[in-house]
């Protein structure tokens, strides 16, 4: 088996973290995953959402949206709003993102802001929304830094640093971290999300073209945990730790 | 650790298959799973979506609706047809059902039909997309055989069987089917659909309080088996196999 | 004339009222109006909707939507949630429902409560909205009977019990309660709600075919009088009074 | 009793018809019930609906649209287009309009063509879809003598002319073609469409504040037949019969 | 050249303000200017939008709403409220008519106030948005007149009376107020607002066949100086200054 | 006088054009004004549209789309496609970039083509509509010399280049492109669109805080054409001419 991008089974793509790409959002993170990109943009603001204002919760909330630029992508897409609604697609992609970056946060430390993480993907090539996830925890991180400094909030409400990677079976071969050739062939791709203890935050993995045993399950996690190590210390060198 | 329902941590709840609840539906099932109840009816269209004629993408389709009436749940929910846009959620659950019940046909032999399988929720105690897979795949192949009966199509499209249950991990112990009570306390609720041979359709695990290892994984994929073994079971007695 | 059903002309079909087949609404009632089957949800909320706020009424409010499962039908029909909003006919209905289960109540003994009544239709084969009155009326009772029950409500709001028939005009004679097959070949199809003292609450009559006389309105109103009668006192068996 | 217009019980409003009030439409009026006033517009198209299409059903079309100026009531309206949907009220009075006009054509003899008439209300005060219903028959038979004339159609499709009032009982007497003041305040309203031999089209009567008895229901339909002859006759007379 | 009304290049179409031409509205104004007929109702409201609550924003606002009637035009335009939205095109006019309205208020003086003019389109024959500014103007004077004879507010709030024309480029040639035969041949389309001492409020030119130059910028602006003189002369007459 | 930025009154900021920004689109241009940056990429299609099609129109079709990132300004602003639709200053937008770039192509030697040109806001500092048709020009100009080099289509259609800049009065001086300090404080702002001989497109110049005079006029148009010129020989630069 070759991967069309010549890379070994277990090899990630090349991983860049670009911090303060654009200068009004607390945190702005433009995340390569190869020739994927998107820019994650964490925005604090001094409120709580709706319902836990309404169930008198208290804390804060971390929240994520997802959007692909229309020509992102090989072929133009139509786009959302033009449309009048967000796809299936992508309420999926933002739910999961949001459930991840939650499971880094003490939300209650937050107490009193919500910060949103917009992830609007520049250049599609297999992966964005682990490019999101991993990109989003940087720009989270400096959207909470920005809030210490402030002094703003007492404690730091950061827990475990949190990253995501695809992997996948491609031509009978456990892969990690799929590209779109490979993405769009794939018998099996899957999406793994930790936090640095390999803790297991989110997995979603899908049979595309024939169903998967338990021991490729095995595998694909092995692969995924290697590769989460290596977000984790891009993530770790970016923020300069 | 004592389970809300009683049951042991690798106990299902009862499951039922009421075929032919409706008299219109090509195939019309009302699962339960427990106090859990989905109406699963698949209609049987003579076309193909416009996307695959746009393709010229030979074989036929098959898909999957989703929706709660509002008062299946305990506070009642606003109608999605009056607020104008089907929920995250709900864009979520019916893409995973229709996954899932793609995975137990050969689409070619289904040559120039859709599909379609509602599933609507009756009453809700958590498991309601697991119900809504294994209900769904009766209903599915009742339909088919309504096609194979009037001579509609030739070869029986069916694949292996499939079906689907949730596991979690509840006060620290992994458990099978969960009930809304342990649902909605659960550190960790995964659903898994599988086929009668264990292969592997879709697993989505989420840690919804704490991360879970591996070694947790794999205890839930166990409970997976057995449960879907059970499911498996009842459908093939169900459809009188 | 012979009627489809082989039915007399003043026959109605057979009519049954299924109380708490649901588990979590305030009341819930599964009418049969022969093969026509609606589930009517009442819930019950401590607000009063915002217009009444805002005008300082007292008192509260009963309100109904109306739905239909996507294969109720012979043919499966587009899911309003999905298309983005509910048709005129669904409008109508739910509005019909609405004023004629409010006729049945002293709304100011209701005083800062909400009963919205869900009536999901099942299965079809005419007459669904003179089933959801009448269901959801049965609904309603239950509904309030426990907030009477709980000490909520001090005085019985319950006016005299309404329920409705549909009545027509099939092959130039005058009948009561049309099924499908009559429905929709009738020259005139009308719709006739009452409280049990025979006091009009609407009429909604509609020449398909042919306009009728001011005789053959007198004919349909007296079928109406003796269908509700029986409607009446079907629902009075069911509350067991 | 007396009415707050001091009209007597059996009493009109002055009626007029404007013909020809814009310059664009195939039938164009300007139709006065007192101080209400719609401006009726009815345009020819040489298409038909989509699902006549489908069906390979013979014959042309008729259908109606109905709007409120925002300011056309006493209160300004939020204007429908910027909520982004008509409502409930809007729905039930179009589909009212269209099947009462669609009454008065023989839709065979329109072959090929779709008539659709806009009602639109510039000053509301009571009475806005009999009046709509009214003019629109004046509107839709001049977009008819139009394709007449033109030789586009060789028969004349017209059948028995329609018009529509409404009945009520204010303080407890039947009164005829209600204003706002009485309809407002009415214990039942109910409007009534016939054609020029009295036979029924659509009634539909609501109790607002009381239930109503088959002899109220008689007499209200007696004063309906009065005032839609007068209807009639200037409708004659406006079309210069 | 000659233009297709045989106008003089300089020559205005008839223009006239029928007041009080609603009854409900505080300011009810018919514009024509030629056949374009536009109905310009002010409504006052004691209520500021929300943002302006949500800023602590002093005084009152006024903004614009346009919309046309379906057979305002020669082709009948679908209805925005049928659509579920309003075209960029009437976004974009209505935009323009509340700013060019919002400039011949002091805002200040109208503290606590809302003044929303509804533009209606009952005829277009070409320039219905500089009609419906003209018209508005009007309407707006109206309804403030209302609250200062009511006693409402102290101090006159309207500052310069605001008026506004098109110019153009027909046939090579500076041509002022352009008809539909025009505007949609014309090779420059210009909208212009100004107040009664030409001062510039909104200039919006487009080429639509050809780039024009300065200097035919400037030759249409002084058409438009002449045009909105004409304009402003008609307007004081109307409210009778 | 002095400006927010201490630039002179006819002094541009930085301009530059990145071209190739993106992979997938035919055009791909990340535009800076100073701080402003949009992202332009044109989509070559082949297809024309609906409209063109029912009217059986020879040649192709150039057309814009305007979005905003939603956290490209100061305060994030809710994702459009979220809210459900786009917001009138967004249409208004991209209208004013469809007009402008279709000014610059003979639109019959584009025979069977449409380019969409989607200019996404990365981050905005006052003139994205101006930085949008300038830097879409530049990806319109790339996307169509594509066409000519696959040999695709045979003639040249660009016609004179096209750039867009804004001008205003800003504490009472003529000021050439305003960033977003100017332009949220400035008495007038103005968005004036040439071609390369002076000719002009489109002007939109609006009274933000006081009208302004026909001299005040002509020197902002004077401005205008300077800072076109010095944009025109950026966009030369960047395409290598």
């Amino acid at each position: 088996m070759t991967r069309p991008s010549g890379r070994n089974p277990d090899e990630m793509r090349h991983i860049s973290f670009e911090r303060n790409f654009t200068m009004h959002a607390e945190g702005s993170v433009l995340v390569s995953f190869g020739d994927t990109r998107v820019l994650c943009n964490a925005t604090v603001e001094s409120r709580v959402p709706r319902w836990m204002k309404a169930q008198d919760k208290k804390g804060g909330w971390v929240t994520a949206e997802y959007g692909m630029l229309p020509r992102s992508t090989n072929m133009r897409m139509g786009r959302e709003a033009a449309r009048g609604k967000q796809g299936g697609r992508t309420m999926e992609i933002q739910r999961l993102i949001g459930r991840s970056l939650r499971a880094a946060v003490d939300l209650e430390k937050l107490d009193g802001f919500t910060i949103t993480v917009d992830c609007d993907v520049i250049q599609a090539d297999g992966g964005t929304r682990t490019a999101s996830i991993s990109g989003g925890w940087v720009a989270l991180h400096d959207a909470i830094q920005s809030l210490i400094v402030d002094g703003r909030i007492n404690a730091d409400p950061m827990l475990d640093p949190v990253a995501s990677v695809s992997v996948g079976i491609f031509d009978g071969t456990p892969v990690l971290d799929l590209d779109y050739a490979e993405d769009s062939n794939a018998e099996t791709d899957m999406n793994v999300v930790t936090n640095s203890k390999q803790g297991l935050i989110e997995i979603q993995g899908t049979a595309e073209a024939a169903p998967f045993s338990d021991t490729e399950l095995q595998a694909m996690m092995q692969l995924a945990h290697k590769g989460i190590g290596e977000i984790l210390e891009a993530q770790a060198n970016a923020i300069g730790d």
